[in-house]
């Protein structure tokens, strides 16, 4: 997979794209990461991509030609590789290309496994500015928000759909259930984990974990992360097949809530 | 403020604190920021801060001495500074120690403000392995998520949160309006944007952006604001006190709505 980011502070994903799972990915060749400065692509002399809005009011807006600019090199560069893309301004061509803006749809697990099954993805991070409302038009398949929050561009955003993106990978992951077993992957949160010591400042590992009794210990983990997503992911259950004994160990924890709350 | 980030991948933070909003709002001496790799706190010959879950199971728990040590060192020499802190171990103590984890609450701009008004946050970055449940129980005071997707560690949520809270600081941002007129803050989805040229590939500024009629433009980029809202985000809608010009702009949008649709 190839991943591309169009930025005006490709300094920022030095430490992201080096270190860790990204690093590991791409030492391994499994993806090709690039943060490119759109600045190179602005045709006025002083480097400027950015503009005052039409019509008045603060801010300043992002320029459509050196966006335009660097995403049609990166699909030449491309195409000089020997792979086949289509034109960009067509939506739902090959590459995805992905605005990150506040206004755009959420990111989820479901969109990060879409983007898994890409061959090439383009992140186009904004900052401080608006963007002219054509390279919406002309040129993205995708906006993405990551949350409910502002943040300053659009970098950070893009290294967390990179990073959600790219360990879903295969062979990226050592351990191949590690991406499996996840929250929400499972639909429930995770249950309570401990390791050694057996006792910490007076808070002691629970004694079903000490047993060495199997069921035991996966009925209890089973029964506890049921407790915590009905404790703060109550919506969770709804979305999900539970087992008879799943109900009733429901029934149980919402008296034993009601009695805690009560 | 002084914000400390507790991870065992410290470079990962150099190019995003060093650069942009928060790189100024470093130089200028608003925030202190800081990222510690809590393995100089393991109290192993090997520097080991994962172990083993007890009961079984893959993958590894990071164990709870080190992370205790390094807030506890951490307050200790903000203590040498003479600041006055609380007992860490009290919920709700000063400073907010912040877990990143999937089944936290989910971070807002509601959050952001909040902590934007503390004195020391503090986040605890985990990766791949799980929390030792007894720094929940003993340690933090708070729970968070950035989303509903699988991230590889703790540390590019602690960057979103740190970037959206430390642009709330009186004196980050240069414009002091821009931190309200964003998305979110009104409450609406921003209108579109256009810079120069008035032109490009055949995609035209609306003619009213370029007409100097300020009253005309402020109505239209307000209908705008309600389209976007209604198209992509229609349950902000309910949450907000609407003009009567609003209301019949929404009626004429949804009636354009379902002509486009149907």
């Amino acid at each position: 997979m190839r991943i591309d980011v169009l930025t005006l502070f490709p300094e920022m994903f030095d430490g992201v794209f080096g270190a860790s799972i990204l690093g590991k990915a791409r030492d391994k060749g499994i993806v090709d990461l690039s943060a490119v400065n759109f600045r190179l692509y602005s045709t006025s002399k002083h480097g400027q991509v950015d503009d005052t809005p039409y019509g008045g009011g603060g801010g300043m807006v992002l320029k459509p030609e050196p966006i335009f600019a660097a995403v049609e090199d990166l699909l030449l560069k491309r195409e000089n590789e020997g792979v086949a893309v289509t034109e960009p301004t067509l939506s739902g061509s090959r590459p995805r290309i992905v605005l990150l803006c506040p206004q755009g749809e959420t990111f989820t697990q479901k969109k990060a496994e879409e983007f898994a099954r890409e061959d090439h993805l383009i992140f186009i991070c904004g900052h401080y500015e608006g963007y002219d409302e054509r390279i919406r038009d002309g040129l993205v398949t995708d906006e993405i928000s990551i949350g409910d929050y502002v943040l300053t561009g659009g970098e950070l955003p893009a290294m967390v759909m990179i990073d959600s993106t790219v360990r879903l990978l295969p062979g990226v992951l050592g351990n191949e259930n590690s991406a499996v077993t996840d929250s929400f992957s499972t639909g429930l949160l995770e249950y309570p984990h401990y390791t050694r010591p057996t006792e910490f400042r007076g808070m002691k590992v629970p004694d079903i974990l000490l047993s060495g009794h199997h069921a035991n210990i996966e009925a209890w983990r089973r029964r506890e992360s049921l407790r915590r997503t009905l404790q703060r992911r109550p919506e969770l259950l709804e979305r999900l097949t539970l087992t008879k004994q799943d109900m009733k160990w429901l029934e149980e924890l919402k008296r034993e809530e009601a009695a805690l709350n009560g």
